[in-house]
């Protein structure tokens, strides 16, 4: 199956019409400049924020997305091995016609049934601060709900700590706490 | 494969001529009573306990198990799926001859690449506070470890922070936070 047709059977776009999960105040901001008096059908030149949950992202599209971000490069190799053991892969494109571009990721690790961990969230830095990130979360948690998930864990850089706080993520909730081992 | 044949080719036995990876000291002292004067061969009734990373455990001894700690009990359907989806499952039994009782669990989430995360993570009551638990950990540590999994993180209840420290968990490094999400 082409990238276009997985992109978009297995994706949801911030527009009017495939409006089912997400916020109308996102939706009007991120719903691109819309036919005015022009002829039925998608304009040519629309821009449209699209969430896919399809994994087969191209390991060069995301290695440069987290350049952007300012992460430090890990083989290659690995990522797609991470990605193909992740449970859900979630992928934010910036399309415009026919070009496409990713914005954002993240992925999540489950046992899927109780328990999810969220990595690698990823939002472009000419992206940020326009609620594009939120809209990321919200959808991975929506889609790890779907599947009955009920606790969804993440570990949180201190600067973003606050973001996912407004999501309704709790630090240390009845005092559990986040521990890391790392190799000597 | 009988459960026995599973668990011995899938298992660390802490006896002296299993001795690949645990501490001396440890296995000095899990070693069962090991025939004095005896004939060659085991004695039938040492004490031996074993470690095995075998999935296929019996729902019913691990939700003993649970009970034992004091969980709450969980849908074993949705226990099955999530143990299903564990990149590791970690066992500890107690072997008296032929008679095997599960003492401790652990099970990791992971990407099989970067991250894993434990869950789960008990030892039967009667068997703490005898450095079984950390002898688990210490286990689950060095399997993932054996699949270049450098990233291990848990979420700790505030009464076992201090055992985790102990095997080199850290809390928050660098002010990394974890945070918990949990539907309303």
């Amino acid at each position: 199956m082409s990238f276009w047709k997985r992109l978009f059977s297995n994706s949801d776009a911030f527009s009017t019409d495939h409006n089912k999960n997400l916020e109308g105040e996102l939706l009007t901001y991120y719903t691109a400049s819309r036919g005015s008096g022009q002829s039925p059908g998608r304009p040519v030149n629309e821009r449209r924020i699209v969430l896919s949950t399809d994994p087969d992202i191209d390991l060069y599209d995301l290695e440069e997305l987290c350049d952007r971000v300012g992460w430090a490069r890990r083989p290659l190799r690995k990522v797609r091995k991470a990605i193909r053991y992740s449970f859900l892969v979630v992928s934010m494109w910036e399309v415009r016609g026919k070009r496409r571009r990713l914005i954002g990721f993240a992925r999540a690790t489950s046992d899927r049934a109780f328990n999810a961990t969220i990595w690698d969230v990823a939002i472009d830095p000419d992206f940020q601060n326009q609620g594009l990130g939120k809209a990321l979360m919200k959808y991975a948690i929506e889609k790890l709900r779907a599947e009955d998930i009920s606790n969804i864990t993440l570990f949180a850089d201190p600067q973003v700590v606050n973001f996912y706080r407004r999501l309704g993520f709790m630090v240390d909730p009845e005092g559990i706490k986040g521990m890391f081992w790392y190799p000597d």
